[in-house]
């Protein structure tokens, strides 16, 4: 008998009908012998239209009253599919995120789970019954209700199977796991069995928008075992993810992946003295503008280039702060940069196998394809390139990496 | 600086532009000095959507899981209207029924309040906020949420005033107070300014549905000063609903009151003997059916006529039990009728004026309308006569006590 905690999202649970369906394959598992805690999303969709209410009102909602309409819409969904499973002879019975004590800061909108009494669960685990939890959601110390932010049923689901030591935290979704890279732009793309959760939070973090990051690190500290599966399928395997050591073989590279959410800045001739990164990026962290890859160029004759990459939403704001900073930084000329696009592969193999950076840039320049930028990290080596040549640069990989 | 307990029921906070403009309302009553608490209902329609959405799974939802989904119906405006109050500078804090501690038994979609921990809400109102409370729901002692049933805002409106021993409660609704009968039959009837408790409760049981008969008996318990009026306008009176001793003066007749929601039962020949009242009831009480008037006829040559009224919806069911009785009971005969209504008029006044029984008769018989049954209390005379008679009657009786 294993305890499984499965989390279903919001198109998994997006009609009554799709209630019902979820309530059937739960009535499947149990009959396998297995405890199971349920945690589900609002219907997809309600989280929109409770904010759309609010904004009718205001642009900026109170975030204490606006938490407190939010929290209602998986409160509905936790009721209607308690109900599925009663009404199809499963005996269940729904709590809020506030009823099992779901403890959180008080950062309204964006709250963190600071513990979970499992208490309550376990007492209706152990009277036989599924407990169904409504994910999202949590309270302060006074008694707030607070919610966890966008993607943060992912978090529920494995912080109570942290706090209930299940066998497995199950995330159903709409794709049956995590690929070696996006199907849309190499058809030839396979389901990975398993990946481990540096991986899975290098994959995430640059895009494959499968798993929630927070989620991820969760699971990685707590070490929940997680498993991506398609609610749509009969008998899913998914990607499971987890610990390094459960990995029986490590591949050199597990998947390919890119962003094009991405912009590029540069500084010339800007005088190379102490302080002087400091001085570029300060005013755009205070802009609260996220810096991924930075570059500082070889000095020549006492003045240096400076180059780093933003989300492309941020770049003509970042411009305008350099703009207005390049006198006192002593800068020729400041320039911005659309038209790029970051890939990555990523593999824990790589510890181990020297040569996987000259590879990659052997693939690229037998494709013709110009490298404008590099960071490494030790499971990662991430370029920048041109946005046309994504395609090409990520098929080519794909295949001389043997991912296909 | 008064106390005021404020009630919006479901069309007066049906949009959020409405909710915008009771904002509005409740942001003058704070101008003017008073602490405000405010109760509200579900947005209107929006119970009705998520009853609909449990039944589209099963006719019987589970009650606790019902109740579940039922509560986020206030828990949305309760949010919407802290923020509206908030956008236009009124401090606002707003509260599910669980976190003001509204406890109450553990009768799922009817439960009943048990007690009111006032303590948060004097907290807020003395920090000096407006504190908006979530209507009609409450949580058990094991921490399960529950609604009041159908209408229990009100009672939820009341029982706080009791609680926070407030200067009045005021219930907004989408009429402008209780009149001396339907206007809708008598165009002249007129708005009464100020009516006891016995009196309303007389009215509220007899169809004239302001108020919940439920908040009304509270608020006579309590002693809270209700005040039924309008969403709708500038400065409504209303009406005062509170103890005798508050009026100054009591007319004989404070309102006419009917029913078409009447059906009549006649038993014909039964043996007059002890019991037969008894043998006759039981069944009828057993299928849940609620009787209303009892008469029996006097006795002639040992056998009795024996008639009684319930409501029409239970005629047919009613009909039924006691044809399967009728041998047993030694009846000759067993009849029904769906074609007559019920009138009361209703006064505290009534009980130091002797005739107006008399008079009443006297108005029906000149107005040729014929006297089919006749209950008194203290301060109420029904009659039941033929269906259509029913204007006719309401009106020369409205006419004939000087209520226009």
């Amino acid at each position: 008998m294993a305890l499984i905690v499965q989390k279903y999202g919001g198109t998994s649970i997006g009609t009554v009908e799709r209630i019902q369906n979820v309530a059937h394959k739960i009535k499947k598992w149990r009959e396998q012998g297995n405890e199971l805690v349920i945690v589900v999303s609002a219907m997809s969709g309600e989280t929109n239209r409770l904010i759309g209410l609010a904004q009718q009102i205001t642009n900026h909602p109170n975030p204490r009253e606006l938490d407190m309409i939010l929290t209602t819409g998986e409160q509905v969904t936790i009721g209607l599919l308690a109900i599925a499973l009663e009404s199809i002879g499963v005996p269940a019975i729904s709590f809020t995120g506030q009823q099992v004590g779901i403890l959180t800061d008080q950062s309204f909108n964006k709250a963190r789970i600071q513990s979970i009494d499992n208490k309550k669960i376990r007492a209706e685990l152990d009277a036989g019954k599924v407990v169904v939890i409504a994910g999202f959601q949590g309270v302060d110390e006074q008694g707030n209700l607070t919610t966890l932010g966008r993607g943060g049923s992912d978090t529920t689901g494995v912080a109570l199977a942290a706090a209930l030591k299940a066998d497995e935290c199950q995330i159903y979704t709409d794709v049956d796991g995590v690929y070696t890279t996006d199907p849309r732009v190499v058809p030839k793309a396979r389901r990975l069995d398993r990946i481990s959760f540096d991986e899975m939070l290098e994959m995430a973090s640059l895009g494959s928008k499968v798993l929630q990051i927070r989620s991820v690190e969760f699971a990685s500290k707590y070490k929940v075992r997680l498993r991506v599966l398609s609610t749509f399928e009969e008998n899913p395997q998914g990607t499971l993810i987890c610990s390094e050591e459960e990995l029986m073989e490590n591949p050199v590279i597990s998947g390919i992946a890119f962003s094009r959410d991405e912009a590029k800045l540069t500084v010339l001739g800007v005088p190379d003295r102490p302080g002087i990164a400091y001085a570029i990026l300060k005013p755009i962290s205070d802009a609260n503008i996220e810096v991924d890859m930075i570059i500082q160029n070889q000095s020549v004759a006492g003045t240096t280039d400076f180059t780093f990459t933003v989300s492309r939403n941020d770049c003509d704001k970042a411009l305008a702060i350099l703009k207005t900073h390049a006198t006192e930084m002593g800068a020729k000329e400041v320039l911005s940069d659309k038209g790029i696009v970051k890939v990555s592969l990523v593999g824990i193999g790589m510890r181990s196998h020297a040569g996987v950076a000259a590879r990659m840039f052997e693939v690229l320049f037998n494709e013709g394809v110009n490298i404008e930028m590099i960071s490494t990290t030790e499971i990662k080596i991430s370029v920048v390139i041109r946005e046309g040549e994504l395609e090409r640069a990520v098929q080519s990989l794909h295949a001389a990496f043997d991912l296909e």
